[in-house]
């Protein structure tokens, strides 16, 4: 589905009822506010199905915009965005996100659960694609919305310095300032300003990447007890520290959650994230994806370390 | 001097030597390389004195556009960029600095030092300038003179998080993107890239800043041992990082170097970083400023303790 045929979807219909991801980002809700607050600008409908796992810092820019609801079990035209497979919906949106009318996406590894999806895998946030849409809609693109659209694209670039920032997502970004963003604020909330738990755990990431295979793969782990004491704000992000490291090509981060172990996949063009996490029936971008992987910790970690011997030879 | 006049100038005169400030960064040395490519396309000679002060990282990134040269002593016209006062040059240029003809800037502290001064203090970065000038005198910019804008906006902004970040900012990072920077891989080069003794300082920062007056001060003390393993590209920026927690009104860096203790300090606004420093015999800016101590250590950290104390009571 082209951005105009998209367009032309949510034209025809009505009553819209947007999901988000589970661990709701930047992206997924900046999209769902800016897509809920441009088609009420043409008269629709629209609302965001609560996402229980929102944090605290997107609570307080995105709380106060009255676009969250329960659902209500009606006829609603089911929207979600920024998600790429069904599994990623918390556990309220799962069996909604099962009869999706359409999904707006930027992962290439979109499983095409909906009926309709509107992909653009260049996109370096779905948000971008939002933004689009919304142009193509003739929706009033005020300051709210402009600044959800600015979220979406800055937090999903990690404020315009990852690899997947292109021109558009700087033209968005100019135009989102022009309409009302306020760059500087947002910048401070979003990049700048760290919690002195962010800071702490800093000091434990810095301090604990492992690196192999000649410096070219770097593995951290950070154990439950870390975890334990690491607000969820905090750890947005940090699955590229292990990657930014000079010469390392594969970053690879684990997470020790109760029932799993999170990792996400950081590459340098050249290595596939994407393949490497499905290998473990994960998946995502090419230089960024993730997967998961049952306990105990150590056995991820070795299961993981064998499969950075099979890239770069033991 | 308005862009058009300041084109105006351009065009009408010949065989520039462009000047950038000591300890050059990338707004001096973009604008720089920019000016004197763009220059260069509409059939003008230019060469920028070579600066003694240029780090190896950008000595990679503009070395090799042949822009640099020695002053041969003839009648050039001399322009300055993002030197916001004579006493920036480094030595071999203070002489030609005192007789420079134009001065593109966005410091709003210039001096007016050159005959006729183009500035723009709402400009992120003196490349913003320079890019319009060039449009406006109808230069050829082309991948190597949009990489060196690129450069200087995205330096100057920090990577578009400050505060100074506008939505000109973005536009031109568009164009430039558009016009040939590689953005992703300038991104990596600027900003993304650590070394791996860099990852290892951070990792002993973000692990010993110590907080004191209900979380306001923060002080980070980089002992002799951390310095003698770390290289002095790795000390850039360093002394943001205490001040960047939230709720620190003063943040203090203090670096053991071998016959003095070297002191840096930043604050929230309402703080006065210069005043702080002043009554250590140092000085600087409001909100970011420095001094140097006597040995020992210890005793150094008592006496900025006790001045902390006076800030905030004991």
């Amino acid at each position: 589905m082209t951005i105009k045929e998209c367009a032309e979807f949510l034209r025809l219909r009505d009553d819209y009822l947007i999901l988000t991801h589970r661990k709701p980002d930047g992206d997924t809700l900046g999209s769902a506010a800016a897509l809920a607050l441009g088609l009420r600008s043409v008269g629709k409908r629209a609302v965001i199905l609560e996402n229980p796992e929102i944090t605290p810092r997107y609570a307080a820019l995105f709380g106060g915009l009255g676009i969250f609801g329960a659902s209500d079990g009606g006829g609603k035209t089911i929207v979600a965005v920024d998600t790429a497979s069904p599994k990623l919906f918390p556990d309220n949106a799962k069996k909604l996100g099962a009869i999706a009318a359409l999904a707006i996406d930027h992962h290439p590894s979109n499983t095409r659960y909906a009926e309709n999806l509107c992909l653009d895998s260049n996109a370096a946030a779905c948000g971008e694609l939002v933004f689009a849409v919304l142009n193509e809609l003739g929706a009033d693109v005020g300051a709210e919305t402009a600044t959800a659209i600015y979220i979406a694209v800055a937090t999903d670039t990690g404020c315009f310095s990852y690899g997947n920032t292109t021109a558009d997502s700087f033209r968005i970004a100019s135009e989102t300032a022009r309409l009302g963003a306020d760059v500087a604020e947002l910048n401070r909330v979003l990049f700048r300003a760290k919690s002195k738990s962010k800071i702490a755990l800093e000091g434990y990431i810095y301090s604990n990447i492992v690196y192999s295979h000649g410096g070219r793969a770097a593995v951290l782990t950070i154990p439950a007890e870390i975890l334990a004491r690491t607000a969820e704000d905090d750890l947005e992000n940090i699955a590229a520290i292990p990657a930014s490291a000079e010469g390392v090509i594969i970053g690879i981060t684990l997470r020790e959650l109760a029932d799993e172990i999170r990792v996400s996949v950081r590459t340098a063009p050249g290595c596939d994230a994407n393949v490497f996490s499905g290998r473990f029936g994960g998946g995502g971008h090419a230089q960024a994806a993730g997967f998961s992987i049952k306990q105990p910790l150590a056995d991820a970690q070795s299961r993981i370390a064998e499969a950075v011997d099979g890239l770069f030879g033991k």
